[in-house]
């Protein structure tokens, strides 16, 4: 990218790939598409139709599209019970119920996530939990409730649990979580000896093993698995693949100082999540077959030529499932022409929300694909940035893009593949209130998350109650 | 800062700047001090004390520093009234009510944040609305509710304001929101001719000359005065002082075009905020008298260079208010000491909050200062990173301090000057509950807001009501 002084592209913004009007269906949801009027309707429902009945913004979930990823990644992993939900990225009571629907088993990383699913119904039984510094009462409150395991992370945690447990009178299935050395974003990874992270034990420092050896002398604790997370937005296999052999080479280890049962013990291999999703056009999509292949194809052949039984491999998606799923609808309340430099000019388009709806383009960088959804619009390509309505510059959405001159104030600009670590990650900064979630399915709309309003605002205040 | 392959930083890190029991006093609050049983009370009310009854994380608010700010700001600025209080940076009820106590106006940017200080019995004569995207709907309640001033910034709000003023049949006061084409960061400001953001009328355009003919050609508003923002974590005048001039000259421009009863129209130049604080003890505390003397000082003697009116001079600042005066209480959950190199090594203390109630460090490379706060705390000087409990690797509160190996799991480590856009950009990543906020004062301690529960958690759920 070419910069002046004044920080503004002067290249010819790259435009959308594609027509603006298109919807480039590895980005949008599975039943997104033009009316004949020209306006965007996804699960049968007319984007417009529920800007007018909810407002803006608002966001909208494809339920068909999200189950039908639900089941294809269970395909290709062999079956939806090794296939955990990761809720971090998007959880309500409805949707923990289809993920249960689904047959897919739910990871949760907090009292309050597990609180939410059981809310939902979802079996505690099927329930994965995770964290880096669980509570004393959040892992008792996770043994009460009988959830199925918990991903032990340090060694103060082990002797937590192992008395919790037994405080309790029973005996907690648990996985070790390790750290391989390996990291991934998008098609590439490194790999090093040593990992600097808060989360798991050390495969290369020997603290993993120990890790093992200390759970398997609790009497309360009954090793099942190993797990490990490499990183997010992966969408080749390789680093997946790297993490494995290097797991099951301690297994091999652990075979040795234990014996062969500790293998049987191992029986799960919980690879963790980030699967890559497309956000732009022009971004690989996942091809969810051929990286489950690769990975299982490599697993058993690992497990095979080390002697040691296959484990079951386990992952936890989260993006991948709901990420895509899920749009943003937004009304342009104003178009500015910014004069940037000599003969320059930036069009800025601001939305009626903004980085408390969505924080991920200020904190990672992320892009977006943004489209006007109320009508066809035409123009000429002009240099665009959408920001939010926030008191603050950094406040962007789409950062440089190519929009039609035509676009206007009142128009709805849709933002897709908004699903996962958006509401999630939502704050009310400014006081703007959090925005609906509403699921449409077969051409009917239903809300799962109401707006937030003023009374909300105060529900916390201890003076001056609302 | 020297990085192997690992990242890691191979430098003996910076030990905190004297010793780690200490409290350096420009970056604590005002009350906060050691007990002789090495404990530390703030407002005369232990913080072990207060994290027994409330629980951690905790937000602990220094009332009489937060007033003492307040009233040194206002006696710097010539008048209370001349003082707005940015309520993006904290905003709740009570806080709303001592900003009204101590004589000060009020920045709001949103209807919620004009709706909370509304309940709080903020009058909204002394309100100030901002925002580059207010929708309808927030300008009418605005004009309804009686607000003093709205900034505009844009011609279509102009439009729009103009109209719901007319409907309302009222004249409504307005500032003209300008860019001067500086933008000042902590010690330095770069001068540009334009300003590439969402923001505000150009000078340099011409385009605030014309919103400001277009506001006084409006029946039904009122031009008052002309509003810059030039950047965040300013301690020097500098920047304040060649925006001021650039805004003046533009007086002296439309004096030519509309006559000397302008100038007497744009009485107010508003500077905005953006007052930096210290965050760590090498940082450079904002000396307020300095500040506004040499502020005030250069806007009379330019107005009287072009013969125009010294107009009053008003600052929103926000950070410098609240920053300093609020501290965030957590416990230690686990230590884990993590291989990170040949024969290096990095404690990661892990606490019960995180990015969820503050997102500076991950958003903007924020540092921030951590202490101990039970006890005196004696051990080696130790590479030590502060993270959270969130399943994120990039959830670190305090990257790289040197901490005495004596803290240990079960401490309360206290992180200085999170008053502003900590609370204001919390989120439920994770869903954790956001923590309560306890002001103290004179050894009494009140919660101005309570913890969330999980009840919380479940009250947008349209299906499965908690």
């Amino acid at each position: 990218m070419t910069v002046d002084g004044s920080g503004f592209d002067t290249e010819r913004p790259r435009p959308p790939a594609g027509d603006f009007n298109d919807l480039p269906a590895h980005v949008w949801p599975a039943s997104a598409h033009r009316r004949a009027d020209g306006s965007v309707a996804i699960g049968g429902v007319g984007l417009p139709e529920l800007a007018a009945e909810y407002g803006t913004p608002l966001l909208v979930l494809d339920e068909a599209d999200f189950r039908a990823r639900c089941r294809a990644m269970a395909a290709a992993f062999g079956g939806a019970a090794n296939v955990h939900y990761a809720s971090k990225a998007f959880l309500c009571t409805t949707v923990a119920r289809w993920v249960h629907e689904e047959g897919l088993h739910l990871d949760v990383a907090s009292g309050g996530e597990m609180g939410v699913a059981l809310a939902g119904g979802f079996p505690a039984a099927d329930m994965t939990f995770h964290g880096n510094n669980k509570s004393p009462a959040e892992l008792a409150g996770a043994v009460a409730a009988g959830v199925g395991r918990v991903v032990v992370d340090s060694f103060t945690e082990i002797d937590r649990l192992a008395a919790i447990a037994g405080e309790a009178g029973i005996v907690q299935d648990v996985l070790v979580r390790v750290t391989p050395g390996v990291e991934a974003h998008t098609h590439e990874f490194i790999a090093t000896a040593h990992e600097d992270q808060k989360f798991g034990f050390s495969l290369a420092s020997g603290d993993a093993e120990e890790a093992c050896a200390r759970v398997l002398a609790a009497g309360t604790l009954r090793l099942t698995g190993l797990h490990c997370h490499i990183g997010s937005q992966i969408v080749d296999p390789d680093g997946f693949i790297l993490a494995a052999e290097r797991i099951l080479a301690t297994v091999e280890r652990l075979v040795a100082r234990h014996g062969a049962g500790v293998a049987e013990d191992l029986a799960t291999l919980d690879l963790g999540g980030g699967f890559g999703i497309a956000y732009l056009p022009g971004d690989t999509p996942l091809d969810v077959e051929a990286l489950a292949a690769g990975i299982l194809g490599a697993v058993a052949e690992t497990a095979d030529r080390l002697g040691i039984p296959a484990p079951t491999v386990a992952v936890e998606p989260g993006r991948s499932l709901i990420g895509p799923a899920m749009v943003t609808v937004y009304e342009v309340g104003t178009a500015k022409t910014v004069h940037v430099g000599e003969g320059l000019t930036r069009r800025y388009l601001s939305v009626d929300g903004g980085m408390s709806d969505n924080i991920r383009p200020a904190l990672y960088g992320s892009a977006y694909d943004g489209r006007v959804v109320n009508r066809v619009v035409e123009g000429a390509p002009t240099p665009t940035r959408v920001v939010g309505k926030h008191c603050e510059s950094g406040d962007i959405l789409v950062d440089d893009a190519a929009y039609p001159d035509g676009v206007a104030e009142g128009d709805l600009l849709a933002i897709a593949a908004t699903g996962a670590y958006c509401y999630a990650m939502a704050s009310r900064y400014n006081m703007l209130t959090r925005p609906p979630v509403v699921a449409v399915r077969e051409g009917e709309a239903r809300a799962l998350l109401r707006r937030e309003t003023l009374s909300d605002l105060l529900s916390l205040e201890s003076e001056n109650p609302s």
